[in-house]
Order: structure tokens, then C-alpha cells, then sequence
């Protein structure tokens, strides 16, 4: 049995979702979003997404963390944002003992929804049939849970159990 | 008199310098440089990174940071490092109370060597006038020292003495 931490970092929203994986069987623990504020300087929301995943992490004491590898983005402005926010979180799970695996993001729809090319709406309705019932706390929870059910389904060999 | 934490983010070697500014005065009180291991997982260097400057600020008890400004390299792979070091200590300076200022590059060496083209070896033979008898401990904690005094010269008015 293994709980994995899903991180979807963004400066103004990082979206965390935590599952159980046992063999192929996985189940949802919890999801949220940290939201910062933008009228904030940039030191202090990084200090809140760390200091809010260093939480969850106490929280839900996962086995370790999986989050999308990053990329450069076409809006310069918004990679650094990007990039900055997810050195918090990243930062925070190391902190916490937690390792993180990185996946792309094809990687991650083709693992969840079965197609590289799946968009936010057949992810979200994907993870309504692999987490019945659980209650998704906005779009980024929901990246941040499909990147846990990625990790689970991508570390998981028959031969492991 | 205000103590000044000038830091120079990057994944692989962190610099920062400490310095007191009374007025118009300045003087140099510590500086180091904060290396990662390059095969290490970078979510345990960001960490190491967050650690290691929330304990300088815990030994030299800074009353605010100052950093440059981040811009976006030619090179997409150093801006993502870059941005995710800098994330982490950023998120140090709030974690320990501090307000960090931003300066455009040029305006730091504008400041301490007087032209805003200044190249690394005109700063740092301007940092042995400025902090006379400070042994620096590399390029980084160069860099580091030159924010701070940036930092301090740009904040001073006689007016605020």
C-alpha cells in the first residue's frame, strides 16, 4: 500500500491531491488547492505554497510525491512564475522526506485518460470513474490527482505486488 | 543602521553576503556561496537550498533581502533551474520574515561600479574598495554582496538618516 502526493505547482493556484495505490487498485484520500494572494509580493506566496504543501504532506504523510516535468512556456513572464512556484513545492516535499517523480505531461493524459492528446474535460471525467465519489476541489486538484493516478499506474508492475 | 541579505539564486551555487548600512556608510559582515550536489534529485536541492539560507538568516539576523531581478536565459533548461533555486529561496526570506527588493541587473552594477555595462571582475575589484579586508568566497557571493550594496545605496536618502 502506497499514498501518493499528486502536485500541480502554479504561483497563484497549486493544486494537491493524494491517493492510496495497493497493487493496481487505487482509491482517493483528499484533494485541495493552495491559493495565493496576487497582491502579495512573490516571497511570500512562495513561502505559503511551501509552507501549505509542507502541511498536506504532515497531514496525509504520503510515500512520496509525483509531479508533471515543467516546460518553457510561450509567455516568458508566466515559465518564471511557473518555475519559481514549483521550486517551493519541490523545496517542500523534500523537506517532508518525500521524492518526487516527474512525468511528462502526454505521459500523464495517455496514462489516466488512455490518449496523450486528452484534454482537461476527458481527464476530469476519467478521474470521475477512477476516484468515484471523490469531490474535486477545482481544475488544478484535479491535474494534481490525474499526475498521482499516473504515478500509481506508472509504478505499477504485477511482479510488485 | 539596517542589515541587508543581498542573495544570488541558482541551483547548483547559491551566493549571499551580508552586509550593515548606516546612512551612507557600508560594511561587510559575512558572505558564503551554498552548492547542491548536481547528482542529487533537484525537489532534495531545492531543499537543501531553502535550509541553508533560512540558516543564514537565522545566524546573521538580516532586517531585509534584496535580489536580481529574473529574466528569462537563451538557454530554456538554465531559466527553469535558475527560477526553481530561486523559488526556494525566495520562499527562505519570507519563511524568515524578510521583504526581498528586486533590482534589474543593470541597475546593481550601475550601483556599485557606476556603469550599468560593468563587467564581473570591474564589481569585484569595486567590492574590495567597497567592503575593504572582506574575503569573499567566489563569484557567487560576489554577486550576492553587489545586490546588497545596490540595495543599501538605493534605499539611502539623507532625508531617512
Amino acid at each position: 500500500m502506497t499514498i501518493i502526493l499528486g502536485l500541480d505547482p502554479s504561483l497563484s493556484c497549486t493544486g494537491w491531491g493524494v491517493i492510496r495505490a495497493e497493487g493496481s487498485r487505487i482509491s482517493h484520500i483528499a484533494n485541495g488547492e493552495v491559493k495565493t494572494d496576487a497582491k502579495a509580493p512573490i516571497a511570500e506566496r512562495l513561502h505559503h505554497l511551501h509552507d501549505a504543501i509542507r502541511a498536506v504532506i504532515g497531514s496525509h504523510a504520503p510515500d512520496r510525491a509525483a509531479a508533471e516535468e515543467i516546460f518553457v512556456n510561450k509567455n516568458p513572464q508566466s515559465t518564471l512564475k511557473l518555475a519559481q512556484a514549483r521550486g517551493a513545492v519541490l523545496a517542500a516535499c523534500a523537506a517532508g522526506g518525500l521524492a518526487v517523480n516527474e512525468h511528462a505531461a502526454r505521459l500523464v493524459k495517455k496514462s489516466v485518460v488512455g490518449t496523450g492528446g486528452a484534454d482537461k474535460a476527458q481527464v476530469q471525467a476519467m478521474l470521475k470513474v477512477l476516484l468515484p465519489g471523490a469531490a474535486v476541489a477545482g481544475a488544478d486538484a484535479a491535474d494534481a490527482l490525474a499526475v498521482a493516478i499516473a504515478d500509481a499506474h506508472l509504478s505499477y508492475s504485477p511482479l510488485s505486488r
